[in-house]
């Protein structure tokens, strides 16, 4: 199950401190230019060591493509790529290699394979995304020659919810992180994402309706917990005659006036934004002391070391906007077969 | 995409009111006692005319089941099953066969398609789901074999969170919709859903994560438009240190002391409780005139005519119980692939 | 496993003595006139009683379309259909309950499931492949209206191979199949299959070829052990000079002056005529003594009763062509997605 | 499409001068020791260069484990592989950059994409099926833990069957080659694959039957133009009672005297010996002057340059184990789901 999607497909590979991450993009429509600087600048978004806010991994990230590009074009066949990972042996890992850290993956990793590559969190590090960054790079190339337009962003760090212009809304983003890096602890948040131009006609009902493709699609990120579109959990006290979107022809296009629904309706996009949002958990790598469970089954105390980012909502940002590229994309290529 | 699952599997047909609803599923254990009773009784907790706050609409709704079973045994071959649809030449469907309703899937259909079954809303109303419930009832078979318990309730109607005894709970969700029914207006809610006991190691990363494959099945159940696990929106504030959930051995069983994460971490499940909710917006029809368009493309005004259930919470937990089911007998499946 | 198919996809279900064979047609696509008796016809082209070389039993095999058709036709949505079994309460089958019928699928159906349903083989009957031929029919109607036209027929009886117009070929079948009766034994054979006005460019590589869609296809139909395209294995003592299709210019579209690649290159449809053949074994009912080992394991003889065809050849052609039928068509639909 | 299998899963990029060729191996078991120089010897198995029949292309074909293996364990996670393409700057392409050579895939590849990488052929070289062997070598640690094995052979090379021992087949293959080779001609054959102590229990009815899954597997290898199975259309002339394989007792294990159906009855391995054939055609690279078209559509004369093998058929049977292991071990995982 590390392939994503159903006529465009990502199968990715690697773990964080392994000899390279990577994958195989399938379904990637031929004849598309491909700008190689776009794909690296989406891969530098979500980088380590973006600004004070993030880690301080020295990794460069690049990507390199090894098939499905043909003087510039893509061909319609896969795209190979790998990143490597640079600094790999650098570390020390005995104090995790024994340990099941709290609210991470190591246990249930050794549980259900008996093994894990205990490395820097091995395939559960957050590091994996960047083939997802790499894929939706791809699905972006397309879409922007279409005019669909991804947009994501935080909408909330913790409580605080973040208004304003973008100075005053990173300004309050980062006063939060740094009272949270302040107590060694981490923090959450919240991040929407729009789609703008979408056509009409994505979906596939019953059980491929385009929200349940988002949904998975951003559920499948680590470290989120929750998903919701249009108005969402915050509209449940409206009612019916408040959250109905009422038809309107707007000089020819049928429209609506309102966008409760968040642009899908029926499981189908109906034309108007698109949007969601998307909740992750604080990172559970806390520079303080922890109580948990070692691999003997005794019960331990744990420490984090090392530097961490106690907000990973900057990187983010990328992630949910490649999850939702490659989705709009796929459902786009699979519209198509309704058109014989 | 009328299948669900990927081992256990449902595919499903039917409209509003053609002559049936059905389906088929498949990867269904050999061997399992078929309880004819218990899933005749899942289906009739979804049906309609469920006491004073459900549609009037009579439908026995009797399943057949055509195939897959042998000696009142499960045989591993698919089983087949049919729900006739009892009245559905009654109906007149004159007012909604050229107009698109306000929130309804009738325009994106339309659109999609070039051509819909107007009747009821054909394959977009909720009796859709009825074939839901039938293979969630034939995956609690097997689950409950294994002692592994689903249970779905009312956590929230409108802005009103149900508290109390079952009874205390029914009244005040009952007052609510009885007031939102005066108004001829419509309203949706927050179903909560627990599942207990089950196994360690469910779930298929990166991308068939069990938050990920149990959001996609809920979202995919129509209006629904959100999805949260173990703390969800509501726990946003937290900090790492508050949501971590440190391991303990509970005598020989590594468990967590808390729960936050809701029972599964790194996309698998680490064995305690799963606990998410499923956000349901208000049901679109409601008997107010609303402004709209009609297939011309001109814009009109539109008011539903008869008997509508202003609150479909109740007929929906069943159809979340059942999703869940589906979600987590397939995993079990999936998980033995790796034991060789 | 019970589904067939990427986009245009048939799922199955039914046994031989069950209450009804179906199945659903998903990926139909919307709009296309829903000729009834046409599905009929090609159900009855492979009814029982079809003339003096089939079996007596008396089936109407009336298909019930349940979903999917509005106004007389498609809507996009799934097609869910039955076929009853009109006399399956009839039969006595205490000579086969505890017995493993040799070459027939007792043994290994029971290895695999613990159980199965033993009246007249169960889901191993050939009377499954019925579905196949609804679902074949309407993947039909869509391939005439683009001019794309299936005809598979009788190459091979036995060592026999057929010559001449269709009386006398059909002469030189009865011949055959009428000594093999009158020995109480039963004979396999050879159908071609034969794909006109395919359009260029059907085929998935490197994994979705074309010819592999098309052998698995055949390869799923009951009593099939093998498969070739163009020259196939009689072609094998061809050089590459005799054996390679060189291209001409003919008038504008280019063609190749010979087929010896059957009309597929690369995995690819050429737009030449696809031409495969679909080898049958004999089926392995016979009425003679034959040894084998009853479900206690001790050896036992077994002698068929009743009535039982000879030679499934007269009515596995429009099961050859239904397989094909739905292959191509689902490879239309994929190619679409190639063209955003 | 470039993804094979269900569970265990094989995706592969890469073109014949690109920089690489590579995939990703999804569903490996967890814990299986990796054997590298077993790997590399099965690479090697297939590499041009092995002795005077085949090319001279100069390529090491060293393959790089990229990711799922940790302290030579396999971990559950995919594995990915990259094999770079040593030579791929040296070639000239341009006497077959514009022409669409005879029974080659450029023409179908341009008419699908639009496009095609025309160096080598691509993504239609045979380089590819070197991915299917690092898959199948992988498949093959598993297999052989469970004492499975699977030998593939040359059965006919031409019209000549390969009889006598290692040494007199290897000598009869030789004397045909030698011969179309000086002819500036090719040669197709037939390759034997065997699969032994295959459990009883794989494949699943009724359309991922095990033949079918063997076939497709088969027919998607390049130049493969047929597959069959036991005495498959050699064994067309036999009747019912010739065909049929008694069962019997072999102190306790239920064994078939015969073994005609190949080892699969139903569709599912019965634990004899699953015997098949794959027929290869000609590879159409001839170093004679063929009549074939440009992509301007002109009539043109074109002679293939350089070195090129007249038979594959050597380094074929490698890749025909491969893609047997690989189905088998992907129905071995899929077997599992049956057992909750």
């Amino acid at each position: 199950m590390n392939t994503f999607g159903n006529i465009f497909r990502l199968t990715t590979f690697g773990e964080s401190h392994g000899e390279a991450l990577g994958g195989v993009i399938d379904g990637m429509p031929s004849g598309i230019d491909v700008d190689m600087e776009f794909i690296q600048s989406e891969l530098d978004r979500r980088r380590p060591g973006q600004g004070m806010l993030t880690t301080a991994r020295n990794e460069a990230d690049k990507v390199e493509i090894l098939s499905g590009v043909f003087e510039g074009k893509t061909t319609g066949c896969p795209i190979g790529f790998v990143v490597r990972n640079a600094d790999h042996h650098s570390a020390d890992y005995t104090n995790i290699k024994d340990v099941y850290r709290p609210s991470h993956a190591d246990y249930t990793y050794q549980m259900k394979y008996g093994i894990r590559d205990y490395r820097g969190g091995g395939r559960t590090s957050a590091r994996e995304t960047l083939c997802r960054v790499v894929g939706g790079a791809f699905a972006k190339l397309v879409l922007r020659e279409k005019g669909i337009v991804i947009e994501a962003d935080i909408l909330q760090v913790g409580n605080q919810k973040l208004q304003g212009t973008r100075e005053e809304r990173q300004a309050q983003l980062e006063e939060v992180v740094k009272a949270v890096r302040a107590e060694n602890d981490s923090i959450g948040g919240i991040i929407g994402c729009t789609i703008r131009n979408c056509p009409v006609g994505l979906g596939e009902p019953v059980f491929g309706k385009l929200n349940a493709a988002l949904g998975a699609a951003m559920l499948s990120i680590n470290a989120v917990k929750g998903f919701d579109l249009g108005d969402g959990f915050e509209g449940v006290g409206q009612k019916g005659s408040e959250m109905n979107d009422e038809f309107y022809n707007d000089h020819g296009r049928i429209r609506t006036r309102t966008n409760h629904s968040g642009g899908i309706q029926g499981g189908i996009s109906n034309g108007e934004d698109i949007n969601c949002r998307v909740l992750f958990k604080p990172v559970p790598t806390i520079l303080r002391e922890q109580h948990t469970v070692n691999t003997a089954g005794e019960e331990v105390t744990f420490t984090a070391k090392g530097r961490h980012d106690p907000c990973v909502l900057t990187r983010a940002v990328p992630i949910v906007e490649a999850m939702a590229a490659m989705t709009i994309l796929d459902y786009m290529e699979m519209k198509e077969t309704h058109h014989l």
